[in-house]
């Protein structure tokens, strides 16, 4: 089976960076498939990398190199870091875009990037060019040589979720991101919350009976329900939430626990 | 030659959504190539989607599967479709979005998609992951089983174009859809005019005189012309029509037939 | 080798218009790999896509053709060209949309594709279908039938940049463009400036000290540093320069040569 590369960035892909990478990914590593994920992630935006990057990495086969460039530190001291998880590499910035996901594999072993070696040096302003592309590429075509180009490392950079709190009958979480549709995704999982079938969760004073779908919203469309990921998420039916009550990450989001 | 799955949502890219319905096909149906098509679809306009697939679905090679989720009833009684087209596959959501594309093909047979099989099992809110890109994976290696999975149906839901009328010497149409120009695209089509060359449409007593070419507007810069569709399209030379008279899907757009 | 086909545009990917493209190369050039970079370019500039096809080209394998379709003359009597430069193919409109990357090429033999062939024929409004994708597959399937479909030309359309001037101690130039951060890229080369750990740039009556890395903004976060295209660019640190103070392609910058 042809091994596969992914990529996500937050480059766009209309100024060309992103295809200066590509090629070189064809260039030296000729025989992998190249998947692009998203350009589109908002600029500097890490927690929506390491969201996305959660989502998808390990519905790939093994041997799946996923390579993610949002990178404010650029130029700065971050190290460049690769980490083996299970049958999976996730290569990127040592900022905590790849916690979230490395944290759903069973075993996970960390690497740190030499900033210098033959085939890249660290660059001041384009790292993606100059060190993640090959440094994906030696990875894919020289697994054998890792230690050459990486040292092992103990630690690396965790993102953590902000826990909901209890506060008398309520537990109190908060909006943790948005997606396309303006669903409004909150840190409150599946296992927080009581089965039944008559919880209602709070945004704003306004109220979000849990429903099992989305088209199951009542009369003003407002609705919440247990996302793919197993978080409780509030939409408003056919429309955007985000938008109509312009709500924003933090607010609070509120489930009375009987 | 190496058959091809294509893939067009509405889900943007960002959330790593569509890269879980990737990583699966890369999985289950790792000789395919996979060609996205755009995941950038309005939220839910289904229109926009049918249209898009009517596009491009024949351009394909043979044995081509195309996967189309815009889907705004996931998780209600909408049933998921399969339709063979000549040698072409449609599959997505029984809503329209396929079948301004099957009109196009002389063999059509229909297909209903179970909802649970030992492959996939239908989802409360994200059935691209669960079912579509299951469904199209099976579909795409093992098609000679597509009774254990789906069934015949008779009828499939139709998106119907509205009729231009007549009304005195004037044939009144309307705008149904934009392009990224900010071309205005009419349900005129070129067999409903007469062949002339001084034919003038008109919108908002504005006109736009009929040119071969977008380089042939008037001083103005207005024109219109038969687009690669064979529709009626109004446009404003290098600039927007739709920003500049802020115009709206539905607002009427009339051809004097004499 | 797999050779591979990349596709620029801007024409969006949700109208299907680049879609049916790749549906044409899928099935005309079944064995090139198709690398799509961009169809966000925005509508008709042609700045914007040279500029990042300048960035790319050159990264990918010897015998990719990179076809770029940002064409506000289709219908006109602009011409269809080729380039062969060094083991590369640039094909498109002869508009200079290609110019900017041939630069880059020691060698290049310039052709204009003919207007009608059994395999295309120009097109009244979307030759990218009509003439650009059935010429670029004939190019990479058939090469040696070159002379068949074009003929050499002397001279193609070549963009420009405008030059910086001196004026008294300063030089003077001016924003080409912006890329998705927002940050300012100027025609103000590596070159033209002294090197020098005290220098300044300013537009606006504001002073972007010159950095090595985007982290080492000053306290304002304001920086200029010399970008991966050794071209002077101004940023704010981890916010858009753009919008925070509205500059716009043309604005004056000026840097002192001492």
């Amino acid at each position: 089976m042809t091994n596969i590369i992914t990529l996500l960035s937050d480059f766009g892909s209309q100024d060309g960076y992103t295809a200066a990478m590509l090629g070189y990914l064809h260039t030296h590593a000729p025989t992998h498939k190249l998947q692009e994920v998203s350009h589109n992630i908002e600029p500097q935006n890490i927690w929506q990398a390491a969201m996305a990057l959660k989502r998808y990495s390990r519905h790939f086969p093994a041997n799946t190199i996923h390579l993610v460039v949002v990178d404010p530190g650029v130029g700065s001291e971050r190290q460049a870091i690769a980490l083996k998880c299970d049958d999976h590499w996730l290569v990127g910035p040592n900022n905590g875009v790849l916690s979230l996901a490395s944290q759903q594999y069973r075993s996970v072993t960390a690497y740190a990037l030499k900033n210098n070696t033959p085939w890249w040096q660290k660059h001041h302003s384009f790292d993606g060019l100059a060190l993640f592309a090959p440094a994906s590429a030696r990875l894919a075509t020289h697994p054998e040589q890792l230690l050459e180009f990486a040292g092992a490392i103990e630690n690396y950079h965790q993102l953590t979720f902000p826990t909901p709190e209890l506060i008398g009958d309520h537990l109190v979480g908060q909006i943790i991101t948005f997606d396309r549709f303006g669903n409004a995704i909150t840190n409150i999982e599946k296992a927080d919350i009581p089965h039944q079938s008559d919880l209602i969760a709070q945004c704003q004073q306004q109220q979000f009976p849990l429903r099992p779908f989305y088209c199951d919203a009542s009369a003003d469309g407002r609705l919440s329900l247990i996302n793919a990921d197993n978080l409780l998420e509030l939409a408003l039916y056919q429309s955007s939430l985000q938008q109509n009550m312009s709500l924003e990450v933090g607010d609070s989001v509120s489930v009375r626990i009987k």
